[in-house]
């Protein structure tokens, strides 16, 4: 199926660099161009595994919240503790309305103690923020910068790093940030990406700065075989690395989702959905995310599949795909309490037909 | 380019139907999928012009606000008088944020005096609702029903309609609904739709009976040549219909849209953005939307397009297409009050090369 062309469907500062690479298909992310494929699904998927590959992420917009309130404002977002978060670190904060439904799953990324940026998954979170701080008139200004992420991801990633922004980067530690300089240009380099190959997340300000950056990496990553990739549909499941939209929506609790030891629901005063949450933090939620095995020729993974219990739909796979690595289909789904054990025996059902499934104790790596 | 299937761009109640009819290609919008092209772009626009066509636009997602403080929020939402709008009819909102910057323009439809849908655009407009009533404690529902739109556009959509719903839809008025039966079901039928060729949107609620609608209308217009179609590029462009992320954004007022007629900022009390729509308002925008006719054969308009006056910028085309019935390339663009006269003579700036602009006295229709 095609895509047709926009410019509703923005363009990203990468995109000269991502269709000289061959890129072969998007999706559409923060209404933004998202490569999902340049050879193929497995092709990318073995060298993301096997080198290092730059990723055009810049769809991951960022929202700046900046001002006295800032740190208010960030709290009311998210039931994540934030008062231990520092500047130069960065929080995976699941973000919820007030009935506790998730709205986005975003990093939040504290560049000073009255400055944030938060990196969105796939929604307009900014108008949420925007319409908590005008309600509750706090001092903050929120706005979506000239920010463009692009990700270093695979085992050859601290190399790569290394050669354009100097050794320092090895330093740094997993889901914390430095600045470093490119060009006379400061930029932030964090440990982080959708990826379990490890790597870096390059928040670009400025898109004059992106090209520029793109084709030194390339061009110094030449011996490394660095390739332009993007997220993989395979690798992501197999790592269980969610994704909004697919795996979680407003329906569903970020305990549901498994995000439960992200929320500090007792402590995190101020955060909007508190009440909500008090709840499910003390029962537990009813169904859950799990790792899910099915066996058989999949059609893609287009809409959430009923997982059966004979005649009784007990939760939904909602992401899947062929894994050459562990030569079964890994799969995402949200399984009832009753069924989400280890090795539950169930059934799929798909557009092309109904498939034995299994749920599995965790994901694969 | 391709599409990549997930979970995250929804499918539709009616998207058996479109795949039956032979979608070729899609596009994105309010995370759901919306058909762009059946035969060709042309094919479709002749069609559209002669015949009549289902749409799916089940992408125009409802947002329900319901009770005791719903026409307080829907006025907090738009610079539009809204005292004067009775249940029965439907009204052009354009929504802004407090600093006048278009969210969303959507059409909403007053079911009852504490009851609405916000027929959105695309934006997740359901944040910054949501935000508005949670900050201003509003005693509203806010939510997204499971209704899916369905609109039947061209020139005998009275004709069609007429044989499902009955005589009673040809006297429907321009922006106003009825509710109509359709196999015991009541629906909400209004005469609008994204075309300048007249019909109607369906208000389809509950995902179970859209297909079969959908296959009701597609026999019973068997005769009249009923085809699935989608919003036409090339005739939405000729008839100067605006799309939300393509020819206007956050960064411009409702005036800089043209939309300055809908906006009663003296008269809408408690509208968020009042403040800076008032100046605005007052002294008018300094650029605003024109039709702007192009010569030569361009490449897709998928992004904004420089108009240049020599070496200076005065605007940028947002949407452009050749258009068969008035031979030229039919384009929306915005331009700055220095040269939005008609016939004034620009150069347009595409990813194929520089091409001759002139602003338009009109749109073609």
């Amino acid at each position: 199926m095609l895509i047709s062309p926009s410019r509703r469907l923005r363009r990203t500062a990468f995109s000269d660099g991502v269709e000289a690479a061959g890129v072969k298909a998007y999706t559409s992310y923060n209404h933004m161009l998202l490569p999902t494929v340049f050879r193929s699904l497995t092709e990318d998927y073995r060298h993301l595994k096997d080198a290092v590959q730059l990723w055009d992420v810049a769809c991951e917009r960022q929202i700046e919240v900046r001002g006295p309130d800032a740190s208010r404002l960030m709290q009311m977002l998210t039931p994540r503790d934030l008062r231990k978060m520092q500047p130069g670190m960065c929080y995976y904060v699941p973000m919820v309305d007030e009935t506790g439904g998730m709205l986005n799953d975003p990093v939040a990324v504290k560049l000073a103690e009255d400055r944030y940026w938060i990196s969105i998954a796939d929604s307009d979170l900014l108008f949420w923020v925007k319409g908590l701080a005008y309600g509750f008139r706090l001092d903050v200004l929120v706005d979506e910068p000239d920010v463009s992420p692009l990700a270093i991801q695979g085992p050859k990633a601290d190399e790569l790093a290394a050669r354009i922004f100097g050794q320092g980067v090895r330093d740094i530690k997993f889901f914390r940030f430095g600045r470093f300089e490119f060009q006379g240009w400061q930029m932030v380099v964090a440990r982080s990406g959708y990826s379990r190959q490890g790597g870096f997340e390059v928040y670009v300000e400025g898109s004059d700065i992106a090209m520029p950056l793109w084709n030194a990496l390339m061009e110094a990553g030449r011996d490394l075989d660095v390739r332009a990739g993007c997220p993989n549909a395979i690798e992501r499941v197999e790592g269980g690395l969610l994704s909004y939209g697919n795996d979680m929506t407003r329906d569903n609790t970020p305990h549901e989702a498994g995000l439960g030891r992200f929320c500090s629901t007792q402590t995190a005063i101020g955060c909007v959905g508190r009440d909500a949450l008090l709840r499910v933090a003390k029962e537990g939620p009813v169904k859950e995310i799990r790792a899910v095995r099915i066996e058989g020729d999949l059609p893609p993974c287009d809409r959430a599949w009923p997982l059966m219990d004979g005649q009784h739909q007990v939760g939904a796979v909602t992401s899947a795909a062929w894994s050459p690595d562990f030569e079964t289909n890994v799969a995402i789904g949200m399984v009832r309490m009753t069924h989400w054990d280890p090795a539950t025996d169930l059934d799929v059902v798909t557009q092309a037909g109904v498939f034995p499934a299994i749920v599995n104790e965790t994901f694969w790596i």
